[in-house]
């Protein structure tokens, strides 16, 4: 099983980052194989035909769980996040993909965002996500148990598509 | 696998019912074992603590694959459906039930409504989604090749959850 | 100028009724015209063409300004309001109608239902909204400031177009 | 009276933008005063204190009408329309801006994009957003009326706001 993490901070190396990555490892129960901090592909993320945003795409493509990961920008995910969607073909770009969409928010009033918002992207890409998209707060997720809830809840139906 | 329709037509014996019942033998290969048309249950939807409602929330918590349908009313689904899933359990009233959303409309200007609007209620209630929302058209899903489409590309999903 | 508070809660004389009419009074400056505490309609409302429900239809289609309100049931909207909304004209049903969604909730997580799930359906009938949705927590809004907030912000906007 | 026309396609002098500069010719009756045609502000949109992108916020924040327009990608709008968003103040980095929602799709099948998807956002920056968001055919609409009958039904409500 291919494990992937993908950060959509304009900030590299930011708590959206670590939280995937510790919500990655707690449905599977190991560390990821590759973890995408999209801001890091710069430039080349504007257009198309960027060597390292098609390997970062083919990455993700060819992962088997992925974990998909943005703060919350104007009550949604960012930008930096849906160009880097934006480079997936429509329909299968994720085909055969189980992602896991994830929010990070400074309180809870855009927890609906995940599911209403990134799910359907994800969704249109092909992959399959059966489980619900999880919101986080950003200043407390690494001493809450919302991660290990939703693992605790999640990962049975989770692990059964990835079997 | 105890397999269930439900229909939130506020015609009884709708094509929402039809199709939702020919969805539900092509993803599980046989006949639905217990059919909801919701209109039927009658006013009792319109409170809490009617017998018959009650008896058909029981029935669809206790079944493992619930296809979930409506036609498109003001482009989302209808009032007639939304009441009955009111009579649910938040978090877990479709726990460890897998379901598909369906919905029907007259053109193809709704198709989004699926995954943006009928998806979403059945997460809150808990529900196991791993397949898409699937949306017809009224007037040719007995004709055109949607429904084996789907089964085709998402039943392994389902059925892996269903497993 | 004509305003309506319409209040889609199961329960007749709800909080939903009374912060509906709090803000339609808020906004407007006077009293609402008209009260429509949608489930006092009955069992008329799962069918069509039931007097009461249709002059009820009729009262809201020719107010100028109509608060449309409901608690947070499933993360949106309850079946009770859009079994009221289903009784309206696609397209034009609201015409030249000012219409505000509010929503109350027990807590901040659904905040974003209003503008995200039951605006959509008003603008489906062809509603003018120039104003947000209002989201109120359920047990603070009689003494919090957020409909007076949202009234000094909006007003302006809701009137310049009911002017 | 300050016309603005924002157009977030990846490709410069898109059809995405000579859309958006027909419709808001229709509802003002003249010419847009700017035209931002997001991507050619360049990789300053990747981060934030660019200056030119700094000038374009400017620009928008203080125009009285603005469309703001994208092809649908993936079901809703493009990640370098939500860069440049991305780049306002949250809560009134639209305030007092009328702004009009407005995507292009090669099918009908994402018609609900606009008003789910992409108004929300302008909302949450505070923008006033009287109409419905509009959805255009990208292969018909120099040929179709839909931004006529748009225009026809809409710029009463667009201009009282502007008033």
């Amino acid at each position: 099983m291919k494990v992937t993490v993908v950060a959509g901070n304009p900030k590299p190396g930011s708590r959206t980052l670590d939280a995937a990555t510790r919500l990655a490892e707690a449905v599977s129960g190991r560390a990821p194989d590759s973890v995408i901090d999209v801001i890091t592909l710069g430039p080349g993320l504007l257009g198309w035909g960027d060597p390292d945003v098609a390997a970062a795409v083919k990455t993700v493509a060819g992962s088997d769980l992925v974990v998909f990961a943005s703060p919350t920008f104007k009550a949604t995910y960012t930008g930096v996040l849906k160009l880097f969607l934006d480079q997936f073909a429509t329909g299968d770009g994720l085909k055969d993909v189980v992602a896991v969409p994830l929010m990070l928010g400074a309180g809870p009033g855009h927890a609906l965002a995940p599911d209403l918002l990134l799910k359907p992207v994800l969704v249109e890409l092909g992959a399959t996500t059966p489980a619900p998209g999880l919101y986080l707060i950003d200043s407390t997720y690494t001493e809450d148990t919302r991660i290990a809830d939703y693992t605790r809840r999640w990962a049975p139906a989770l692990k059964a598509v990835l079997a």
